[in-house]
């Protein structure tokens, strides 16, 4: 691979286009002629005006978003969000719906408990080690909201179409598979995402978020806890992490002008994972972790013969550029992340290299 | 200057030293042999850990402190903090101190209020538009923290020593004026920096925190707002914004080792700032807004004889490569942000520009 590149699937911090990392080198010292490093220009200049407008601009179009959907950028990661969501979005005596699918999931139902808002886990994968996605859910009548995390990154499972609630608005996480598909955003109050995966730099989340969700903000929330403070000031309250914003637009710059949309983005994330789970299925050397209908496009999960095998694996890989492959410390096995920016030669690369290192080790 | 570069005197984001942005650069798609970009390898990998552990050490290194003091990574700028010291720091039945010097300092009060914490506004320049730093305070005998901003971005002020509390622990916002000068840490029990002026790039707030600061924390806060989260995962409870991490242990190791540590960069700065305000004094067509013993070393103000008069100095310096030299859009004016990063040419040549400037204009 150029410059000496590896192929890169470590499940976030992620490969990036590599066409976007060269705009990013080439413009470092001086972007647009403007003399100042693009970690240097003021986020209340015309140059980072056009930026964040760009990016909040391609969002609602990749997605067909209309003007009920505001499009904002909040530090603190996906994590500070699932503490945001009950505090903003669960008033006085009223309910909010879980679906536990895995590591991120509880952390965002142990967020509610600690704030004491009431809330109901409704159902859960956590029988068969959230080896699957919960089917036929009864969603509370009256629940404010219905959250789901989209693509568990850790299981490797994902929602291949999303749950119907009874009208009830879906608040998901996206961290994992954001822009990777498209969606039918009718259902969704919010939709919420850590960059560092599928769309640039850790040290950003974006929160696509609903009229209807913004009503339920109780008043006095800390300025910065709170998503209308976000929403009015067009995310510029305080200075927002210009770079990783910066990285974002140009990101979905590639997905839109470059791969030309997520309808061509989900066919080429088909034909990525279809490859690398045929490898998979094609015998019984390896073994997938995840149920097949709830297997995820993005992070693919899977088991050696024996956990020295495993070892050996991704030690032979990274020797060849195959790097990143070691499943979750709290899970272990392998794990291929294959996010958008991951060309289809990695996943090439990556199959004939289990194909030979099955062929020495059986 | 090299590269058509600009001297750069926005307030923040702001210039940075061109050695580290040329380091950025040229590792840009593929960080120490890795074969990944910065921005692309895990915040779990050896290869962060050593910088992360790296920013850590320069920052107590460079400010003497010893192991009662902890240094952290959070997102959501200063304004973050405002929000989370009242709800760290201020357990049931006490109350912290607060000096009031301008928008920063309005700000964090503003914000303990929001939580209906008890403090008290000790002492206020408001009377005279901040205009200068409070002297002889009576700080409260049990107050839990004495807050100040040590440095006033818009005002133009700066403390020049810190005020004697009576024990009391200062907490300060350091956002303006962190690492520019060395520090008697001994009173302080906090210390907090927005990056994005004399550290690196915009979207992550250091945290220097004392032990006895940690102890105060109540249980039962949600975990992405409790200082204890951090401190016990170094920073690594969830993805930190990595390229701004690394960015900041460049920009340390630039202290350390080319400018020889924060005395040298204090008498660097002194100088900088003297001529800059010689130029101010030496007659009557610049004035500076700050009274002179509370003058800034970082940001400097001041007004010409009319409005419009500023208008022209500020498009004329920019086109002579002098950017960013507008007051702040609620005080008007002209400033001039001389961070640690501005070279003493950027500073010789704003003084040139200023008296044929003056010349022409008078």
């Amino acid at each position: 691979m150029a410059e000496n590149r590896i192929y890169n699937f470590n499940p976030g911090p992620a490969v990036l286009p590599l066409k976007v990392l060269k705009e990013i080198q080439k413009d470092l010292l001086n972007y647009k002629g403007s003399g100042m490093s693009i970690v240097e220009i003021s986020h209340r200049s015309p140059l980072f005006d056009d930026i964040i407008t760009d990016a909040v601009e391609r969002t609602k179009r990749l997605y067909g978003l209309d003007d009920r959907y505001h499009v904002l950028f909040v530090q603190g990661g996906a994590s500070l969000q699932f503490a945001m969501i009950p505090m903003n979005l669960l008033p006085e005596g009223r309910s909010g719906d879980y679906v536990n699918t895995g590591t991120w999931s509880t952390k965002a139902i142990t967020e509610a408990r600690i704030q004491n808002k009431p809330h109901k886990v409704v159902a859960s994968s956590e029988d068969r080690d959230f080896a699957y996605i919960p089917k036929n859910i009864q969603f509370s009548k009256n629940a404010v909201f219905a959250h789901i995390t989209s693509n568990n990154t850790i299981k490797g499972t994902q929602w291949a179409d999303f749950p119907d609630t009874g009208g009830v608005p879906i608040v998901s996480d996206m961290s994992s598979d954001i822009f990777s598909r498209p969606l039918d955003t009718e259902k969704f109050g919010m939709i919420y995402a850590g960059a560092q995966k599928n769309m640039g730099p850790s040290g950003i989340c974006m929160v696509i978020i609903r009229n209807d969700m913004l009503d339920l903000i109780p008043e006095g929330l800390p300025s910065m806890l709170d998503y209308n403070t976000f929403m009015k000031k067009n995310s510029l309250y305080n200075t927002p992490p210009t770079f990783a914003i910066y990285t974002i637009q140009l990101v979905l710059k590639w997905i839109d002008e470059t791969i030309g949309g997520l309808a061509a983005m989900d066919r080429h994330n088909r034909k990525k994972a279809k490859i690398l789970y045929d490898a998979i299925d094609a015998g019984d050397f390896y073994r997938g972790t995840a149920d097949k209908d709830s297997r995820s496009l993005m992070n693919v999960t899977f088991r050696l013969p024996s956990e020295e095998l495993e070892t050996k694996f991704i030690e032979e890989a990274a020797g060849k550029g195959l790097g990143g492959l070691k499943g979750h410390r709290s899970v272990g096995g392998c794990r291929a992340s294959i996010y958008n920016a991951m060309p289809m030669e990695g996943l090439e690369a990556l199959v004939d290299f289990m194909q030979a290192f099955e062929k020495a080790n059986s």
